[in-house]
């Protein structure tokens, strides 16, 4: 592992999509979501995942120059097509209507058909928080996960973020449907360590903390067992119904060519009636309840969804990004 | 088990919130919701909950004449104050109100606060379904579960809801954020069974299937562990932020005294563009993709969330509702 400086990182990546017919604007934005990815220790969704992206802008998966259209609009309520563009861009742009939508009419709901992989779900949770919106949003996914009850992989692990503005610290709960994504398996078995919790069944059918024995089953668990499978299921019909775009069902399984899928971004204005420093003094009591509460294991702190990340991010900016050095190599090469 | 005549359920709960102070237009609705509840299948929330909701009002947690005002307007988003009336009703009445809202805005969201146990979160979403609506609510509750990491029970199990319009068969989601609830627990124990999977830890902190040692222990799993908690974290933050209500941190510890929850009501009118054939198109395929997909056991087939709900209710309208008797003689005698 190297560390490489965020502008570093930023320049390069954009120099890349550059290359690839992204505009310079464009390029760097793209660029820049992938190096914060990093940065903020999604290490899956950064820099490393640079390389699937770009393949999938050279097999056509992924349409450089394609920006969002709005389909309709009934006031807060839009239907767009993102016409197969680069999904994190996408996405961005479509967080950014909620927003607006929000400011006009307390709550915003943008439903976007026929985009791509948005990357890292939690950036457009990051995103509202940071303009000081709760920011609600999901993606359906290619068919990964199978159903509780079944054997085959036909519904998404359909990523859900909630987001929550907060001057000491946004809190962003980024959740995928399933306890571990294969890249997560993938982990701990290449360490050779069991994973903490059960995550799958075995070929047997028995359910195991053994990484390597999912992977060969195909068969993680969803969160919750029956109730994270149902909750991918209902994500999946809202995004589906509202965009009248593809289901998991429709999406293509392998991940080069999982492209047109339906995501729903939801923003709600805090400030809408005018009580900001309370909503401040009530999310802040929340988290010091989570502070102050007793821990299970002695020395611990139970922490809220997203704290862990400004650490992190501190820790990124100042020491530099942490890279591969392969797929560095392969970055520079492009 | 006995079983009771729908109706006569309904006439004798209403019966009894009459003498209770009821109007005989809100005794009769609140029936309602108790019978249906219980016709639904869901025993924990309809008649056999009905003796402590009778509680809660005797001891002035549930004030029976208060009926929800509204309390500041922005479009989309309204603010309300239930004023510590009956649960149901007040969570009834504002996702009608989230309707009416979605017709006019696309999307609508009423926040609630200074309201009371909802009994079945479920109720919302049918009823948003049956109007034709995507329907998504959530409550805070009473500090009943250990957030990851904790060894006290200071986060909610936030009942969750999802519903989705379907002529064939409305998709209904009702998810605590508790993997099993105490009732389930309660009931495993007394049948002398162990739970199908990991629900909780024992006193030694080991995860177990055992109902009677998480019991002991308090300690019972969110879903998903770490995922589940958090969600029930940023549930519990949004709710009390946008109702300015409370937070679950504030809201007592005994059940009969579990008053001035926070409730989100939103509501997605899928009509809003006139799409309608297509949106039950996608709805039915996602649901046949589930059915024909292959089970992991031999001759089972999978369910998507509420299916088995309307055979259940099938056979309660036909047979009459199950009460147990203890419960049913107490409720006679009230």
């Amino acid at each position: 592992m190297i560390r490489i400086a965020f502008d570093e990182v930023q320049r390069q990546l954009a120099s890349v999509l550059h290359k690839l017919g992204f505009s310079t604007a464009r390029a760097g934005a793209c660029a820049r979501l992938f190096a914060e990815t990093t940065c903020d220790g999604v290490y899956t969704h950064g820099i490393n995942r640079f390389p699937r992206y770009v393949a999938t802008i050279r097999n056509g998966s992924v349409v450089v120059g394609a920006e969002p259209t709005r389909i309709s609009a009934f006031a807060a309520l839009e239907r767009w097509d993102g016409h197969r563009g680069p999904g994190n861009l996408n996405a961005f742009a479509m967080m950014d209507r909620a927003l607006a939508l929000s400011r006009e009419h307390g709550i915003g709901c943008v439903a976007l058909a026929n985009t791509n992989h948005w990357m890292r779900a939690g950036t457009y949770g990051w995103q509202a928080a940071q303009a000081g919106f709760i920011g609600i949003c999901w993606t359906n996914t290619m068919p990964n996960l199978p159903p509780w009850g079944g054997a085959e992989r036909i519904i998404g692990n359909n990523p859900m973020v909630f987001a929550i503005p907060r001057p000491g610290g946004h809190v962003v709960l980024d959740m995928a449907m399933s306890q571990f994504s294969y890249g997560q398996l993938e982990s701990y078995r290449k360490r050779g360590e069991m994973l903490p919790v059960d995550g799958g069944f075995d070929t047997d059918g028995n359910l195991t903390r053994d990484p390597g024995a999912i992977e060969q089953s195909w068969r993680p668990l969803p969160i919750g067992y029956w109730k994270g499978s149902g909750l991918s299921v209902v994500l999946d019909m809202v995004a589906a119904m509202v965009t009248l775009g593809k289901a998991t069902h429709e999406v293509s399984r392998d991940p080069v060519l999982e492209s047109g899928i339906s995501q729903m971004f939801l923003a709600i204005n805090p400030a809408a009636f005018g009580s900001e420093p309370r909503t401040v003094e009530i999310a802040d009591a929340i988290i010091a309840s989570l502070h102050n509460s007793k821990p299970a294991a002695e020395g611990k702190r139970i922490r809220y969804p997203g704290e862990e990340t400004l650490r992190i991010r501190a820790e990124n900016r100042r020491l530099g990004l942490p890279v591969e050095p392969e797929v560095w190599s392969e970055i520079l090469a492009m």
